[in-house]
């Protein structure tokens, strides 16, 4: 198989043989922080926004609790994947986009989208 | 931003406007297949050795027991990523090995990867 004489991947099987567990695999750790139900859906939001305030998401969500919400942002947040812009207005304005680590996921998320249509269509 | 004159990033836009919940999206679809414990060291151990027996997937993963192992097997197999072939022995013997849908995912695995290794190295 082609891919097999690639660099990366040659690395990526080392890595492998190098994890014992869960948490010390990384792509297992990437899918593990992709994994809360509102998760994926506000990072694509903000893939096609280039920012949103919270109450613009949760109207894009209309079964989501600002519970789950502050929760999933905090979360992305933590990971560095969105970043909270606080503005210094009255009322307090807070905008939330993308990071530059965020925005490197779309091209796996692409890669993630054709193989599950090209198989399950 | 590169990526977003690619065909593939605006069909993936595309499509992301059409899904309304978890089930519709390509990429959660995906990702949630990949969830259990044990699938993707399954799938891991798979890419390493053409095709391994019962036996010797369980010896590689010591905490699994045979139901869980027997579960994630099956789910595998049901999604196509696995294939389980029967031969006719006495005893009989069984081999797992990944399809070809199961050896599509090697480029993405390598892809999420190096995101992981890239920013939290």
């Amino acid at each position: 198989m082609e891919y097999k004489t690639n660099k990366h991947y040659e690395n990526f099987m080392e890595s492998l043989k190098n994890f014992q567990g869960d948490t010390n695999c990384p792509v297992f750790r990437t899918l593990s922080m992709l994994q809360g139900k509102w998760t994926l859906r506000v990072i694509f939001f903000l893939m096609e926004n280039n920012s949103l305030r919270f109450g613009e998401i949760k109207r894009k969500l209309p079964n989501v609790t600002n519970t789950m919400l502050t929760a999933t942002l905090k979360e992305l947040e933590s990971d560095e994947i969105i970043l909270r812009t606080q503005f210094n207005e009255i009322p307090p304005r807070v905008e939330y986009s993308l990071t530059e680590k965020g925005n490197t996921l779309v091209p796996i998320f692409v890669e993630l989208g054709k193989w599950e249509k090209k198989y399950n269509a």
